[in-house]
């Protein structure tokens, strides 16, 4: 079965966590809304599942993954449902939900790195709330960012092995997550990141070891990877970055 | 055993999610941090847990779980667990997943009330940012409210039972959560709500349906339940309220 992604065509944003499990899972899939408008592709299909595509489970916002009849949304949610069908997470239960604990503050924090730019409304130009997020942002980077970062060098630092992974011994999921969460960070505050990343060596270190993974390193070099954007979570803005 | 739950003492918060499903279940628990400060108890046992509370399962924050040796983090998934423990979800793996899809939309639902008084950050006093909450608060009563509880109403619509639910035909913990949801913005947007609120009769009486059942009931006029003040997620400031 062939799973089909629903997502923006544009922007990385939330699709992209998705992208990357598939990706390194190897599992086919196509990528409805970057497919040219038919019936069944294009930005109106993607609309159309949105709106009406479950009397059962309707979604309320992309991403949406559909697997035979089934309709699986929030981030999170489908991460943990690929984690489980692809070994991307752990076999026992405690590990898949050690896993999707990981997941969900990495999908918290997302939050706070797009509200960085927009802290007042997603509907407001950013030059409506520049000055807000300039404020906002200051805070992101003195505090929000190394909880999150140190957080998750702490989980990293249990281990004592070389190669170290968020969760046992191989790639999850949430590795995968937080290699995506670097790459975005790098994009909109490169000045930060660079003084900054020396204090998380093993983010770092996991950063580089999944964008070496066979898989994962041809697919952020081939046309289908979106580059980063003004559009997207992750924006770089001179005046957000120090 | 014996349920222990660590969540900040003077304020609902997140813990009171988790709150709402013990008393449903009728699961036997402390409320750790709410009890006097001792080896074991209080709020320097809470944060003795999130800083050394597990070597396998570190915690990020506050709701922590514990239930013999194992620790559980992040709202959605404490849920997640205890209803598959208390029949608070379908036995079935689709039916939970899909009462899990429907709490996390609910917990990002919960960041943007709380971020509506505190756009900037949370560690700027509400005066500091006072004219950022005014506009959000704008935003988020035209849009992002009807948009949220928009949804819960499709959902609950598609049962065409006169007692609806959000999963199936019994009380889950999204409906639990959902309760609280409208409890928190009747108390923060009192004006704001009794003019939508006719806007989503279905919610309006599962909200009623909740706070009638037995053992809620008897919680919510109980000294156990805190009443809202200005340090939780919901707070009232006349301003963001028309």
């Amino acid at each position: 079965m062939i799973y089909e992604l629903f997502y923006w065509p544009t922007i990385q944003g939330r699709g992209e966590f998705i992208r990357l499990a598939l990706v390194e899972a190897d599992a086919k899939y196509i990528d409805v809304a970057r497919l040219s408008e038919n019936k069944k592709t294009g930005v109106t299909a993607m609309i159309k599942i949105l709106e009406n595509g479950s009397k059962e489970h309707p979604p309320f916002a992309p991403p949406i993954l559909k697997y035979g009849n089934r309709l699986i949304s929030q981030t999170a949610n489908i991460l943990m449902f690929l984690g489980e069908k692809h070994r991307l997470s752990p076999t026992s239960e405690k590990g898949r939900m050690w896993t999707h604990t990981i997941q969900l503050t990495i999908n918290d924090f997302l939050v706070e790195v797009h509200d960085v730019h927009h802290p007042l409304a997603k509907s407001f130009y950013y030059e409506e709330q520049k000055e807000e997020a300039i404020r906002r942002a200051s805070n992101f980077r003195s505090e929000r960012l190394p909880k999150f970062l140190g957080y998750m060098e702490k989980i990293l630092s249990r281990d004592s092995s070389s190669e170290k992974y968020l969760v046992g011994k191989r790639t999850t999921y949430a590795d995968l997550s937080l290699f995506q969460i670097i790459e975005g960070l790098r994009y909109a505050f490169p000045i930060l990141m660079s003084e900054k990343q020396k204090n998380y060596p093993n983010v770092t270190a996991l950063h580089n070891r999944i964008s070496n993974r066979t898989r994962i390193d041809k697919y952020l070099n081939s046309s289908q990877r979106i580059a980063f954007n003004q559009h997207g979570i992750f924006r770089y803005y001179k005046e957000l970055d120090l």
